[in-house]
């Protein structure tokens, strides 16, 4: 358990989210508004390389750099400009998809105030989309579309009232009689229920599923995952019982008795990202009676030896970025489908451990829960 | 028409959201984080005579400065202290409730990284929330909480799917012959549709209203009002026709095929806070056979002059925060009534063009709805 904890940690160290196998190149002068910036912001931008392009206005600033750039190097540092403001350009294109960065201005850290904030590294943080070529399958279309519901519900155990946010399917309203498969879908260490939606659109992930027919609908929820205060490097410490308790003995029951679910375990997925995804493990092999498919996103692997329960367990998905621990990940599925479990291991192309990975997964994830 | 906008102008420029009246006092130091920074975050904080301390860290910096003080002395300006962090206090008591703010730094603007972001300004600020008095009404208590969906609804006149929030009443998913009157409820000038929940908490205050039985149940809708590119400063160039548009055309139909609304006039209100009044005034008058329950917050006022249909109208609701323009709101409500309306005002004590205001108008204003 801790060496899986410790392998998640090196590769998200090691990946800073840069593709540093690209060498420099010129520079093509294409650049963009970054579609995550604030509405009417033209910075920061983004070209067709994936290189991105920052302006910062603070005149009388000593030094302004961005946390973002080539592993090693401490992200990007921005010149001033005559105009007064503060301008530069990462030393390399940037992995296709979603990063989350910030300033340091004069030695605080503040965010873009060009940019959108997604919450990640416990704080709400500046973020950047680099355009992907596969981007279609996250994109707002002309489809029908779901609701994402922001619910309040009861936990004694926690003695509040906490925040969930409900992904349902386009057509829920119009068949009264029709009860819905459910995933709860879990976010990473720093992140919190606004992640799955936000970073990842997995609205839209899956409204573009359902709409080509790929997906069975189903209802995904997303709620805190961070019961317990966790310090970055410090997982190892991670009590799984906290939480378990809000998802399985609070969160599950409020979610079979105000939505349409068919409230069985053979109609339950779990699956989380990273921190999210040693939690799916957790649970799940705690509670083989709750959970019939779970999915661990850069999140570490099941083995044959963990006591799976074989009789319950209908599907287990495994995935990383191939900037992750492709192998770990592969090999994982081959051992499990030799123990006779039905096992799907899935590798994201050129992405780290980002949130392109996870959009990816969550895509290649979907059309296998509740075939049945 | 011009010379409303213009007192909605003067009267926002005079009143920095703070209590100019008093004195300054001895500061009490009982300061507390303010319940709206980011999670584990201790500045900025809060004391008990509504003082506001801030804390930035950026020892390289040469200035630093927040927005929020006492009117006319460009707000707080932070001092260095001994570990190079920069600290800083109002220089009075602000008004209680919730205030948006930034931070100066070397000429720079930037959000404190301790709180939250919001909104407003058409940029996403930072927020504080000074405790009021009356804090009860829109508090997370444990009652019956409804839902906040986001939607995404086709809009052909703008060529995109546009998103909306909706407040689902608790107990909707109960009884499914039950039919809702519905409020479309609209922000402010620089604000955006999520306003009225993470500022305005309006799901709380309709929470609590409903679990003490003063309102009927209804639906709310809030979307984006700025389909026209406005500076502040030139509302008078506002062409209300796009977002009517939308609005008439394109939302209620919406709302009243995906949501089981009551969908005639008569259960259908309208109101908005500031430029949200401003449109109300104008989409009411444009269409009254739309809506039956007009409501503008600090938002301009009705005369009977102004061609309201008296057959059509059933409530006109108009408030403002006592350092706004409370006889003017008073005066319209005489004039309305004199000729026949049922016209009701509300002033907000001690508030100024800020979302207690707006808070308290809502808790005002919906008890007075659909009550046939």
């Amino acid at each position: 358990m801790k060496n899986q904890i410790v392998i998640i940690l090196v590769v998200l160290l090691l990946n800073g989210g840069f593709c540093s196998a690209q060498s420099q190149s010129k520079i093509i002068e294409d650049f963009k508004p970054s579609t995550l910036n604030q509405p009417g912001k033209e910075y920061p931008q983004v070209n067709s390389q994936g290189y991105a392009r920052f302006r910062i206005e603070a005149p009388a600033a000593q030094s302004v750099s961005v946390s973002l750039g080539l592993g090693g190097k401490g992200g990007t540092i921005l010149t001033k400009a005559e105009d007064g403001s503060w301008m530069g350009t990462t030393d390399g294109p940037l992995d296709e998809g979603f990063h989350y960065y910030h300033l340091t201005v004069d030695s605080g850290t503040f965010n873009d105030p060009g940019a959108l904030n997604f919450y990640g590294s416990v704080r709400w943080e500046s973020g950047i989309e680099i355009p992907a070529h596969d981007q279609d399958f996250y994109s707002l279309k002309d489809v029908p579309h779901g609701k994402i519901e922001q619910i309040l519900f009861p936990s004694k155990s926690t003695n509040t009232s906490r925040r969930a946010f409900v992904y349902i399917p386009p057509g829920y309203d119009n068949d009264q009689a029709k009860n819905y498969p459910v995933l709860y879908l879990q976010h990473g260490w720093g992140e919190d229920e606004t992640a799955w939606s936000n970073q990842g659109h997995a609205n839209l992930v899956m409204d573009n599923l359902i709409a080509e027919g790929k997906t069975k609908p189903f209802i995904i929820v997303m709620t805190y995952g961070m019961t317990n205060e966790v310090r970055w490097g410090h997982l190892n410490e991670f009590k799984i019982e906290d939480f378990q308790t809000v998802l399985v003995e609070e969160l599950i029951p409020y979610i079979d008795a105000n939505f349409r679910t068919i409230a069985d375990q053979s109609h339950r997925a779990m699956a989380g990202l990273s921190m999210g995804g040693m939690e799916t493990r957790m649970i799940t092999l705690n509670k083989p009676e709750v959970f019939s498919h779970y999915a661990l996103l850069s999140g570490g692997v099941y083995k044959p030896v963990d006591n799976i329960d074989r009789s319950k367990v209908k599907l287990i998905f495994l995935s990383c970025g191939s900037r992750e621990n492709p192998d770990g990940v592969k090999n994982a599925v081959v051992s499990l489908k030799e123990a006779g479990y039905n096992a799907v291991s899935y590798v994201s192309e050129n992405t780290a451990h980002e949130f392109l990975t996870w959009r990816r997964s969550l895509h290649e994830l979907a059309p296998l829960l509740f075939k049945d």
